[in-house]
């Protein structure tokens, strides 16, 4: 980046393709794109997205200065239109954003106010804000930033480069990588659901494992992980997990997984590598979830979940087999009516029979009617 | 109100009257009304709230003092009965709710511990809790009260009157009208769940765009709703939001809705004016729901809703075809009987065909027998 | 347990025998074990728990130090492999896990941090941590302990012995019992989620019940409990509630009841005692579930659940019919393709009856054919 691209506010069209690794299909390269904006919303000086053919009509009435399409996009738009054409116009947003829109970090330090136990040890530039509370033996690698009012318990380890929001929690032993993300409100290393009945009440089964986070995980608002009940329970690397999700006692998520919001996966379930959940998804315990595969929407699982496939529905099974199986309950008045066709035609057949056999049969007695 | 009705503990029959804008049916106006109870549980100085005809036999039982009533039902509770009788019962128990219920609420001003960022402007008489820390720039309108620990990033909007009570973390940016209540641990302005799959990983997608809640919205505990990705997410006028609510990125969602617990929307869905959803709700993304639908509880909603519509099931679909489609499965088994007699009655149909054709040919052999 | 026993790390076998009401099957009584683990995790100076016979290879395999097995499981196991023999193995796993582990306790005392309100009463050898914040009248018992950032609202009342774990809030008159665990993030006596139509918008219903919870009661992470709206939500001794559930206003939840993560239960529903409740159920409001009932997972209730029964699916009906009508399903290509062949035989039987028919008829056409 030259300092002339840096003169003006924001970026100039040539900088956006560059930080992209695009090309510029038409357009002023000079011309200067100061933020991105939704189709419909994007006036002269923005950039907007155009994700699939189903917003083409709103990408030929859009204000927006410029599009960012994918090569496949790219013909099916006016072609006076200013444009950046890359091969994946999602993924092309990201170094776009991040030079827009340069992350307002606070200086490192550590707040006054802020609680530190015997024996926490800080690395570099670590960052720790009001209220926060490091209880005995914490360990915090470098560039480690610390929300307000986050409570880390003893012994808790997190590494280099990792960013707990505002109000985390973190039980004693809890162990994260290094450049994960955890967001308000995450409870990690929560003592996990086990009981034994005994003597007529629930008695509590002493949960003594802990929760191990992996490298680049990020994990949502008010998400809870509950720590091992003996052994650990574990996200994997690169794991992306939304807000609101339940992990139980033992689950082994493996890296590069993704779940989606108000999933719940209950206990010693072990997931494989690149596993999708969409949202309000449900697994059983004790399960296994092979590699690459992936459950829709509310999918509830009762069974393992082989390599690659994709299971939807409640019970879950392999997506193929559940739309057909809504297709034939589409069908189901269609088959009703064939199977009171078929009583119909049955009985007239039936009458048809019985009036010829009557008819040979009753031959003779019209005959010797009166 | 006279003084001398305010002499008593409570409020004197008429009182309670004249506060919800009804009648009295039958009683003593000066009757004292210390309090509001179940039908089940009420005594002779407490008001009871008749709702439906299911509850007539605990309304006739009910140790109550007196009844609220709806004209509809007064005739069918005893005469003799003490009552107030208004168009809708449960609407006027607010007011008299409000008068024996008087909010307590802390006097106005800043506790010592808050801890308040540069720039932060405060308007008249605002309450501050302890422990509460208000980020550079962040903005509070005239009387409004932030409770205990909550974490305003940099940047925070709060119109007056509004509510945020222990807990709630807004992120940077995030934009809150007048008379809002935000309950304990709701998160406002949560990155959104937004990545790309960039060289064998999931690559976070930068998130800039605000969360936005318009005047008179009420949200529950622990519920999240993540800013937008690029533009913002919204909540509508007077919109109404239970605990453990999860709203994606992007999602715009008009006034006067109501959003029960557990509900998920998924990114960019728009919701139209006085949308109910149901408890466990799901939605998936980018969808349109028109003005004034509902969907029934633990519906998960995978298409369009038009403008009125009430949807169940999961898919959902109109509630009318889900009935009868629950109504078809409960048939099945009929189905299948009447198939199985299908093929009896087929089968011995065509025995006596056959029986009758055998006959027929048989005739010559029969004859011809030993 | 002798001075003897203690001598070495971790406990001998005969001491893991005696904790546990056991008997050695195999092996040293000398041998010392210093944890548990996962069978297919153990070492040798590791204890490991064979929960059924599910398990068994990964028993045989295991390089567990000795194995905890119940009556039934011993002889299904090497004779030469050292184990102790219970009852029942995963109620046998409480002492020896609380002997491995003893709960590492702070010292009792009041952080100075923590802001105590007036009138606020504490009893003997109570725990309070940094930034707890007790309001006015705030009363706990003996030997409580609350973590850090806890938020009491005034004139809440916590019974001796129970634990509040970080970030659990407690609204105004929030009552607790005692023994009892609040994980982190607990929201108590939250309003609920109740409004009458007044005018074209919502109007919020003053909630001014309690929200109650008995002895001995376990509540997870980020869960929520709304207060009454009128009267109480009250949760019954020893029920023991997992992360991320939703109990309504005036829900009153009976004793010894277990419900998973991520249930919602909806406003007024009683429930009896020794109800089961699997992860994602919902419930609706105004219903009665009887002593000892369960529901499995995901299943959405909409009616009554008498006693002792087991119902799953949505809408939730008696497991045994929920699994017939699934087979059912299951076999609905097999019904269709039935219903095919009888259309098909029908109309063969049809045009054979008909060529018969017309055979007859046909007879003295044909002799008078050309």
């Amino acid at each position: 980046m030259t300092a002339e691209q840096d003169a003006g506010p924001g970026l100039t069209l040539a900088r956006v393709a560059e930080l992209c690794g695009g090309r510029i299909g038409h357009g002023d390269p000079e011309q200067r794109i100061t933020g991105i904006a939704a189709l419909d919303l994007a006036e002269g000086d923005q950039l907007a997205l155009l994700t699939g053919a189903s917003y083409l009509d709103e990408a030929r009435a859009s204000g927006a200065g410029a599009l960012l399409v994918s090569n496949e996009m790219e013909e099916r738009i006016p072609e006076d239109r200013a444009r950046v054409v890359v091969d994946d116009a999602h993924a092309a947003l990201i170094p776009v954003l991040e030079a827009l829109h340069p992350l307002r970090q606070p200086a490192p330090g550590v707040h006054p106010s802020a609680v530190l136990g015997r024996g926490v040890r800080l690395g570099a530039d670590v960052t720790v804000g009001a209220y926060a509370v490091l209880e005995d033996d914490a360990v915090l690698g470098d560039r480690v930033r610390v929300g307000p009012h986050a409570v880390l318990g003893p012994g808790v380890l997190v590494g280099d480069d990792s960013v707990l929001h505002a109000h985390v929690v973190l039980y004693p032993g809890t162990v994260v990588g290094e450049r994960v993300v955890l967001h308000a409100g995450v409870r990690l290393g929560v003592d996990g659901f086990g009981y034994a009945w005994v003597e007529g009440g629930h008695r509590k089964v002493p949960q003594v494992g802990r929760c191990v986070i992996a490298d680049d995980v990020e994990i949502g608002a008010n998400t809870t992980v509950d720590r091992g009940s003996i052994g650990d329970t574990t996200v994997g690397r690169g794991t992306k997990i939304d807000n609101l999700v339940h992990l139980a006692h033992n689950v082994r998520m493996g890296p590069h997984c993704a779940v989606a919001a108000l999933v719940g996966i209950a206990g010693s379930t072990r997931v494989g590598t690149g596993v999708l959940f969409a949202g309000q998804v449900g697994v059983a315990g004790h399960l296994k979830i092979g590699d690459g595969a992936r459950l829709a929407a509310a999918a509830k699982l009762w069974r393992d979940l082989p390599e690659g496939e994709t299971y939807a529905g409640a019970p879950a099974r392999p997506l193929r087999e559940h739309l057909k199986s809504l297709a034939r309950l589409e069908r189901l008045p269609g088959l009703t009516k064939r199977v009171q066709a078929l009583e119909r035609d049955l009985a007239d057949l039936r009458a048809s029979v019985a009036a010829a056999t009557d008819e040979d049969e009753a031959g003779d007695v019209e005959k010797a009617g009166p």
